[in-house]
């Protein structure tokens, strides 16, 4: 018996990776993918590379079909969801949002930063935050994830193992993170057309990321104690991709920082601890659900720098939300997603 | 019981992206992988998208390894499988070669456009054309196939329909190619860093490339009447992709060329003809095993232009590779090659 | 004494580009650029590389205040100019449009390409199309110049040689032609965002191009005798550059075409006739304006081949629009375009 | 009377470079042009870009021929310049290094950074660290300048104003580069082909890059007192322009920052603070003598944020070197680099 999926707002970078992931998926049929704009179209003529495997035609969002999934992914821009879940999860439906509406626990810090209030807070406590290495056993029975930003994910991966082990201070971490283009998505926007953003490297938001507070309060939630950090995201001329450079103050410089990483996710599939003096790539993530972390300590001084690369659009969105759903309904985790990355 | 497969030079792209394509196979064993200058190092060192997948080490390369093989795939310079070719078939070892050793049918034109004198001239009459949606019966029963270039691939599979047609004049055909960088392989030169390549276009060998006489004589064998052609390959600065843009008079500008083409490619698998006033784009068969065409009569006039469409290292290499294999081995024809493209 | 200059539009490309030139020649003084969109902000808000160098606002456009001016350029899309053109004239002063308002000859024509009834047909027998290779004497004295097309200029200045000369069948021109992005201009759409149009190739509009009745008009008019051609635009994924290569069927192939090439263009400033066997590269006049061309004869067979770049923002806009200015005020041609194209 | 100019190695970015502004520089004469590798071959066959504005051809290193110029610049590899310092400045000629020979102090530092002895230790002390905004007055009648590392540059122009008015804490600095990929040279290395640079992101040098010993030498020097800093490098997917992100820890978090960079540099030629909240991007200076600064403060914590670009070929290597040079002359410091970037 295959999974019935609904997708809602498939016409952005994460809708049609996840119908990259999931036309190939052996366990998961797919039911219906909405657009209030695209209705009527082909999925096929928006997204060329699909031609031949989704024959979907884009429907209006619509309860009646979305009730009949076993699952919904919500790839809408932020503020959606939090409007359809109440009666999709009241109908049985288990929801992935791509989006932040659920990402945060305090509906005042959710409209603080996302500018309106919260539809639905009363399921903010019930929420999921979807990253499987933190969370593995509270995904595998949620109705409701939060699949994290593409930046909070590469970040808290990268500082778990120190915080978990006790080894930084935990008030002055600094994350400067570099993204690929698509990390916009699929607007029609000046600031990202190739003639602005193309062979160009600027930073941008430095006072004020949303994903700040995610980092934030999934670092803290993880290891029961505050974090303090500074993050600064950077645009790069490039399509797919983060890579963050994380720094922090060593509290015992003379700990094996190697084993600490290794040790931590030795059995994670999706984290590759690579080894000592390693510099990943973001290309060597291009399409994967990989994160690559290698852990750095210049002259071993009191400053750790840890490397940690993912692709945005997959381990950074549509492959953990895949990854997500196979923990939700019992698959083995790694199903759909053992695509390698395309090098070049 | 999986082919056990050898693979002859794969440091440079097509040997990493048959490396990609194979151990994601499920009916192949990967059993050697050889280099002079890489022996000793994981493979998954030199391209670490592959860590975790391909576990194995770059050996010398060795007939008696290689000849355990069931088929060996030579991803090495030209000049170098003909050397090896007839101790390998002796020992009961399929070829697939994806270099041009065995592409032309004459050794004097061989050694007029290579340089250096043909190893086994024997052998080229019995080396299948590698191009299935040509010789599919021929590359069954093979024991040596050529896999075509990139190039000729895109260009013929867009003449093809118009030529066995009779629709159009053999003697002017024009084909202006656009190649993304990884054509020219990975090599240390000047002309391909990226600060030469990138943010640039220009035409090259206008004069004469490689390419010219294998388009030709693969036209003219496939139709049985000689054809002329002029090719113009430009350098454009993606990484993957060829562009063909072809040009040819009409002998008859009523005929229904969205039929012919439909026509031809019905039953093709990778092979996909789109509806009419189509712009077919690069990206979206980046990764895949797919050619996509569109045929154009601008205005109705007597000149038809045919867009066509690959990723070079697919379709115009390690893809069609691994769909020569299928072939040679009677396993169906797409497996290991339904990866969808990567877009974007 | 400098001329007085206004701007109508300057907040795309072709406007910004203008600025940079204007900015730096001797004998201009910038007296007002207009914008509805940005009225109130500085020039180098917008485009900070002019930081220190334009101190202009924008401003409203108003016909008092260009009214002063001695020269007024239309950086705006197509159909703005040809409403102000008029009034403008009627105070003495004098136009370049940089769109298409006055590019072609029949009024039925330009509503047919562009969509909209022409509003000063009258004027359209005087505009003077502003190719000074061909066109100079009478642009010195034009009040109104109509600045070509980016293609247009490419494919013309390549072309002409062998139109003027004869040597060629004038009814089966072919100009395949391939363009940066921001021959797209500076516009909010999906098409042209890095990540669409990024490490992607493919052709456009090849059923019809509004620079096709253009390039025809422009070789027609130029030699007097009426030419055909096919023309096929491709998106390349750079910032700046045209690379048209162009087909035509030799009548007499015995000819000196290089001689032909060089004789054409030996008092140029502007075209640069590379030597035999060359292929010019677009970054080789990145930010400069110049067109580069070379010709070849592959196996000295019936088919020339004409290879043109220009960087089109310069050639292929402002910097020929500067050009005229200079001609058209008795400034020695080249004044304030000596820049060295940008290489890397 | 013209500055008679020597280059010696100009094959690669910085040697172009020079040559691109040099022949637009109204107060220089280019007397002579050596490269052992490409003797005899004309200097604009190896830069199209430079046809009909640089006559030169290559020679063979000569101390005859450089012994007349005025001044020498050497664009060459590190450890050549000091091989024929001592001859030239014996000769009266002076000297611009735009490699690493005399940027440290310490003979032992350098034969540990670069892997040499050092040629000419006793020149090490005379020579002057070219940064015109720390060593104005001593360039001015320096013999021999070592002209500042890209990296370096960017780097302390963005920590000076912060050091020398005592606002952080010293020991803690970190310097998060990205660098385009010219800053790598123009070398055969499959590292920077555009198919492994391009589309893709990472560190490199974690662990030591020689610009980091630069860095620190130059602002214990500038400020007279020690410096400590992490230094992290980074390869980003464009052709040039570097973006330091730099972080350190205040001393005084109510300070002025703005007021403290703005007063800086508030006579600057060539350093452009940016408002408050900018973004500074690198194409803003690309191809300009220009750094752009913009300096933060999130949350008003106590971390500060300086974002400082250039263009990695200018004011990191050849601007710069020609700054240097209108200082040693007695020319005014803008001439000849007057050139505004070139955006898009």
């Amino acid at each position: 018996m295959r999974i019935k999926v609904g997708i809602v707002g498939g016409t952005g970078y994460t809708g049609v990776e996840l119908l990259r992931l999931l036309a190939a998926h052996p366990g998961v049929e797919l039911t219906a993918i909405t657009s209030r704009g695209e209705r009527g179209a082909k999925v096929s003529d928006l997204f060329p590379n699909l031609r031949g495997r989704v024959d979907l035609v884009f429907v209006e969002p619509d309860e009646a079909v979305l009730g009949k999934c076993d699952v919904v992914f919500f790839a809408t821009p932020n503020g959606t969801a939090m409007n359809s879940a109440p009666v999709l999860l009241g109908e049985g439906v288990r929801i992935i949002d791509l989006a932040a509406d659920f990402r945060l626990r305090q509906p005042q810090e959710w409209e603080q930063w996302y500018g309106m209030p919260h539809a639905c807070p009363e399921l903010l406590a019930e929420a999921v935050y979807g990253l499987p290495e933190v969370n593995r056993e509270a995904i595998r029975h949620a109705r409701l994830v939060a699949n994290p930003g593409c930046y909070p994910t590469a970040v808290q991966l990268g500082f778990l193992p120190l915080l978990e082990a006790g080894l930084i201070d935990r008030q002055s971490l600094i994350a400067d993170a570099k993204s690929g283009v698509s990390g916009a998505g699929r607007k029609a926007e000046v600031g990202i057309l190739l003639c602005e953003a193309g062979d160009n490297f600027k930073a941008y938001n430095v006072a004020a990321h949303r994903h700040w507070p995610e980092i934030r309060q999934g670092l803290t939630e993880a290891t029961g104690k505050p974090v303090e950090l500074v993050f600064v995201p950077h645009l790069t001329p490039m399509i797919r991709g983060i890579h963050a450079t994380l720094y922090a103050t060593l509290t015992d410089p003379k700990a094996d920082l190697q084993a600490v990483f290794e040790g931590r996710y030795a059995n994670e599939p999706f984290v590759d601890v690579m080894p000592p003096k390693s510099h990943p790539e973001t290309r060597s993530v291009r399409g994967a659900n990989q994160c690559r972390l290698a852990v750095h300590q210049p002259r071993n001084g009191k400053t750790v720098v840890v490397l940690s690369v993912i692709d945005n659009l997959v381990k950074g969105a549509a492959g953990q939300a895949v990854q997500n759903m196979n923990l939700m309904f019992g698959l083995p985790e790694t199903t759909g997603l053992e695509g390698i990355a395309l090098l070049p």
